[in-house]
């Protein structure tokens, strides 16, 4: 069987980028790097909707969100973080480790967060420092309502709207300007269909504010010295450069498809794979389902993580699993970045044989893939490619 | 003119490495990938000659740094850097950063660090944590007395020596326990022959005990964590899969060629360079020159910086300049990694016809060839590969 990657992250990455990458390396103190990461800087830029500059990172995204938090904040402060999965949680317990005093507000495991239990967390914590939130927490499927909290820090002078924005900026429409976001983050390996090694960030000028005042340690991530050298087209430190380059081709890739589409794109396939899996008779795990990955609860008959096994070892398909408070009970099918009708197609049907091998047969053979057809149907022309713009549409 | 990367970091990427890195992408949390990993683990131990874990981390040599700051020392803790050039200078700088006392013990640039003045810091501060001195001084082609200092270190039980070999590793031979080196640095776009990207560290018994008590922050560098998730062939967070795999095809050709064949070669180029540039007329500028990269003042009577822009302007080659310091006033040819013979002929033979344009005659034509040629007929012979091993030797 051949190797499909269909899982939320890493994303599988494109021909045209794996070929753009094993060009040979070129070395990043040059005119010839340095025109390109300028096209990547602009690029970005139209990607994230933004006049802000968009700071390139050597690092995973978790990497990203430690130097928002050791750029903007001092040991002491308070930081309210929204849990209700592992990535929330992780940016509570990342800023219990600098020192900071992490306020969280939690809800059950794929429930999106109340948007008045964060107003009450920054109503008994008026000196609260910043607010974190999974725009998509990629653990759940669950997409927060990140939007209203914003609406609730903007009126705050000494508050920061962060947002872990991993798997949902490219998925869905984002602004950080028009969406009052001040720390907007992502990764290279899901929307921007990359391989894993590069973080994207960037900051509002309310942000950068903060950043005179912070205390925390930093030497590696120092968002204002990379700001300074990146609006320079070079960087604090040796880049990433192969993945540059293929930062290049991808963004490429999204600029002939366009913003708009893409994010349509991603709308319809979350909704087929939905309307899929529910056909099959499983129910959401996510009450508040995000675009970029949907979570399912495994029928209760079925030993734990057999799907996600399944798929593994007979389909040789990596889908993910559950992680840490759902682990064995919940699988996630993505449909962030590189992904088209036929790879939902694909993953459905292989569910579908996992899921009899394994005993549960209350569904029509064929039901999951039918209902998502159904969806895929309206949506299923070959696309024209825009002209390549390079750069800033 | 085709483009020449010939430069000490990124150094070129041999083209078996670029295609392993464009394979299709995979999930790095599959029975596939932790395979591959496991063999990589196997390989830096060979490669590192050590029977310590060697950790990949996905960011640059500084981030390696960092790590080590982060999770074996604390605020306040003395430090005592060896400068003398852009990197041993950004260690001291580094451990300011971290609220650390950091005791700078300098030498001019171009010049090694004298054991003795290392000898009195330590004797002026006993309580010193560490001891931190390039191994390769990249930015002025000295090697640095290490073994020495080491040694020195080596007696105090609360005194760590850390070694930035970013440019030694993989060039001539260390061995963290027989050199009595308890923090080992290095990166992957140097020696290994990789895209920038990954770093690389691997601590002693007693590094690992000073980790216990260790205070500074930490989240992404949590070395503790690393080695625990590592040793079960996963890493903490997502790491740069691509660049793993490369990693793999990298160790593969290393091995083939084998350690001490591998040692010769880059002292063979290094002794031809040496021969080569002296052979024009021109000085070298380190007065204990390391066998990564041969750094060479330029005429005075040329204008700063004549041949690293002429190289890079007119031959389509990229060698490196000077730094800081010494900007404009050297210039640095390298050989450390995917490097051969003929290419130490063409950077010489390019920087000839430059030197030429540039005004200076003062050498008869072919005369740096001529030298380098001479030195290089006793190794010239096409080496028979060693049967891959794919693992530790």
């Amino acid at each position: 069987m051949k190797y499909r990657l269909l899982s939320p992250g890493p994303t599988p990455v494109p021909e045209r980028v794996l070929t753009a990458m094993a060009n040979p390396i070129w070395h990043h103190r040059t005119p010839a790097f340095e025109a390109t990461f300028q096209k990547c800087r602009e690029g970005l830029q139209w990607l994230f909707q933004t006049q802000q500059e968009v700071l390139t990172l050597s690092c995973s995204g978790t990497g990203a969100f430690e130097a928002a938090y050791q750029s903007l904040l001092s040991p002491g402060d308070t930081v309210i973080t929204v849990a209700g999965g592992k990535f929330g949680e992780r940016w509570g317990n990342m800023a219990k480790a600098f020192g900071m005093n992490a306020v969280v507000v939690d809800c059950p495991w794929g429930e999106a967060i109340s948007t008045d239990a964060v107003k009450a967390a920054l109503d008994a914590h008026p000196d609260a420092k910043a607010v974190v939130c999974c725009a998509s927490e990629t653990s759940t499927g669950v997409r927060h309502p990140y939007e209203a909290i914003a609406a609730l820090v903007k009126a705050r002078p000494h508050t920061l709207m962060m947002v872990d924005a991993i798997t949902a900026l490219g998925v869905w429409d984002i602004s950080p300007e028009r969406d009052g976001i001040d720390v907007l983050v992502t990764g290279s390996q899901k929307a921007l269909m990359l391989p894993p090694g590069l973080a994207f960030i960037t900051l509002s000028d309310k942000a950068w504010a903060a950043a005179d005042a912070a205390k925390n340690q930093r030497y590696y991530f120092d968002l204002k010295k990379e700001r300074k050298n990146q609006k320079l087209n070079q960087t604090s430190y040796t880049p990433a450069v192969s993945l540059i380059e293929g930062l290049y081709e991808s963004l490429k890739m999204m600029q002939e498809e366009g913003l708009p589409e893409m994010f349509a794109r991603h709308a319809r396939l979350a909704k087929a794979t939905r309307a899929g899996v529910q056909a099959l008779g499983l129910e959401l795990f996510a009450k508040a389902p995000a675009d970029s990955v949907t979570s399912v609860l495994q029928p209760a008959t079925i030993k734990p993580d057999a799907v996600y096994k399944g798929l593994m070892q007979r389909a040789n398909v990596t889908i993910a699993g559950g992680q840490d408070a759902v682990k064995g009970k919940i699988f996630r099918v993505a449909h962030l970045g590189y992904y088209d009708e036929l790879d939902i197609i694909t993953v459905l049907a292989a569910t579908e044989i996992i899921l009899r091998q394994e005993g549960y047969t209350a569904f029509t053979p064929g039901a999951g893939v039918g209902a998502a057809s159904a969806i895929l149907a309206e949506g299923f022309v070959k696309r024209e490619r825009k002209a390549t713009v390079g750069g800033a549409a």
